[in-house]
């Protein structure tokens, strides 16, 4: 019974996209059927909440002590130690805007964390001549106890606009010990997304002192930015590196509808808002084109909008059937998504979670192979899948 | 039957409102059950097809020698006789933007057209010295058989701004025959939408000649625009007199859901994007905020979103039951929406007509006292309302 069950549910949402793909529909009141939702205990999971009473905990990252990491979106950092209790805030963060989607978000740990306990983070930072504009920015920091200690912003992403929204800020490092930041077009810099002479709507690429990293694809260019990686994107809140490639994978949020997952090439542009498989804003049309020339395709798309949150391979073997996977928060529809991935293909999507009725904002495969996430919530928690008995 | 089938659809939607009006609810992911729809049968009408062949319609007036007079938004003007028949384009229009929402738009008769033929047309200007720069205008020119004289652009919406999105654009007199003109927040321009020395995100009322109307609430305010009438309006394009109080009601298309209907009033500060109704943008808050002192709340909101377009108030007896009653046509269902109103009070709420599957984007009461829609179509359509035999 519960396995032809799970064939319905897994062959119809593949069914609705492969339709989607052979028309290229681009319908305008009825995006389609919701994906069904698979209980955790039909994906052979069991949720187990590690820690609450986070305030909107917007990234995550493990300690070589075992300890964990967390920013919450109000601007906090804390440690929650393996019995879930929630540290006093660290100390020493500079000035953030926290209206609506700004905050204290992306975080990740310097690759020689171990013998130089760096952190980086990426947060809404004001401008301080005028406090109503705000930019994506990456500091890095000395974790000392419970204190941040030569905090220096590294990098800021130009310009600074009036706008609350689309921060991007999920922080990944390369193989070369590069820092991929993610960023957003700022939702009033849609135009922008689409020119290389700014950081907005782009996947940049810096060094740990927030130089352009070296072989950047428009250090040639006199008019590009020379931290540019990739331009024409909207809202980035998810990244991670390919596994066995080690090339960066993104998805983005799309206007409505048209959730993007992209594999990131340096100089190429990934579309928006030139192309977008959205359906519409506000059901006006954005525009009528999902492909143009010079304009890279996502290898995956959603209509109706996930609203994408965090992101990460699955490498380990504590989900059978799990392994090579991509693993996605969802916020819309408060769901883990799960993609069955062949070389650069989605060959099947399953979603799951969704009665936990929890937004999902950041998906991390922990050092003991289990995943764990963050609800995007005001008493938001930490949680792990362990595998069903 | 019928009548039983009729009752439950009218009460759903009631209960709807009801439970959401109670609880303030603001929900995430499952904004609420869509609207039942009343086929044209079951609405008691009859839908007569006068004209096709229109590209995208958006404006309809009605000559005093029985013709109408259309807007195109690719910017084309026409005559359409009684017999359906679509005349060539008039003449003598001026340079217009029409990517994405721009276009030649809104259209209204001088109130002493017979003697002045006089017309008056919105439309999204670009900047002759920046070209990626439009915004709203408003052109007088005399209508002289198949040509327009005496263009002359007397309004014009500052700061123009690098954006397709939202233009306003409806056109409606009021009895001391002074103009109202409703205008967009350009997308990109919303907190502009909250200050009043600027044309973005606002109500403005002028004279024929595009001056300030007199008596305009910001007159006496250095610092505000002459011509704003009211303030904090995110994207308008529905407006009409209300028929007893010749007040001016409009409705706004939100975010996310969050759709209002306002009665303006002078110096008034309508929200956005302080306060909305609508969720969320692509699944990520906007404002917690629904309501706060010193700003305006609608008489009615919709959620999801009808993103509505066009509207008139219903003075004639051809329907049973709908004189007094407000209809407005919808862009995402492709229905039209009759509210029942008491006062200033919606009574009760139908919506009709989804089995046409177009998107209505004008709702005009014709001199017949009959109704008249046009659809949003590359081969749009004027459509007439008969009473059911």
């Amino acid at each position: 019974m519960r396995v032809s069950k799970k064939l319905l549910w897994i062959g119809l949402p593949l069914a609705t996209i492969a339709v989607g793909l052979a028309f290229g529909l681009k319908s305008f009141a009825n995006p389609g059927p919701k994906m069904p939702n698979l209980t955790a205990a039909q994906a052979g999971v069991k949720v187990v909440t590690l820690a609450r009473g986070l305030e909107n905990p917007w990234g995550l990252a493990f300690l070589p002590n075992g300890q964990l990491l967390v920013t919450e979106k109000p601007g906090r950092l804390r440690f929650v130690d393996s019995a879930g209790t929630l540290s006093e805030p660290i100390t020493g963060l500079p000035a953030i805007s926290t209206d609506a989607q700004g905050g204290l978000l992306g975080l990740a740990l310097d690759p020689n964390f171990a013998s130089n306990q760096r952190i980086y983070m990426s947060f809404s930072e004001p401008d301080p001549d005028m406090p109503e504009r705000n930019g994506t920015a990456v500091l890095r920091a000395r974790l000392s106890g419970a204190a941040l200690t030569e905090v220096t912003v590294i990098w800021r992403q130009a310009p600074k606009m009036e706008s609350d929204y689309h921060f991007g800020s999920r922080l990944v490092f390369d193989r070369e010990g590069y820092l991929y930041v993610t960023t957003g077009e700022r939702y009033i810099g849609m135009k922008d997304a689409q020119k290389t002479n700014n950081a907005i709507g782009k996947v940049v690429r810096i060094t740990t002192d927030g130089a352009p990293a070296p072989g950047n694809p428009f250090l040639q260019d006199a008019a590009g930015f020379d931290e540019v990686f990739s331009y024409g994107h909207r809202n980035l809140q998810g990244a991670a590196l390919h596994p066995e490639t080690g090339v960066l994978w993104t998805h983005e949020h799309g206007p409505r509808g048209g959730d993007e997952l992209n594999i990131i090439r340096p100089g190429r542009n990934y579309g928006w808002p030139e192309i977008t498989y959205g359906i519409d804003y506000d059901m006006s049309t954005i525009t009528e084109y999902t492909a143009k020339p010079g304009m890279e395709q996502p290898i995956h798309y959603w209509v109706p909008s996930i609203a994408p949150s965090g992101m990460t391979f699955y490498t380990a073997d504590k989900y059978p059937g799990w392994k090579g996977n991509i693993l996605i928060g969802s916020l819309a529809h408060s769901r883990l998504v799960r993609l069955v991935i062949e070389g650069e293909k989605v060959m099947q999507e399953i979603q799951m979670l969704g009665e936990l009725e929890e937004r999902l904002r950041d998906v991390v495969q922990g050092p003991d192979g289990y995943i764990y996430l963050l609800t995007d919530n005001e008493d938001g928690r930490i949680l792990r899948l362990d595998p069903a008995a």
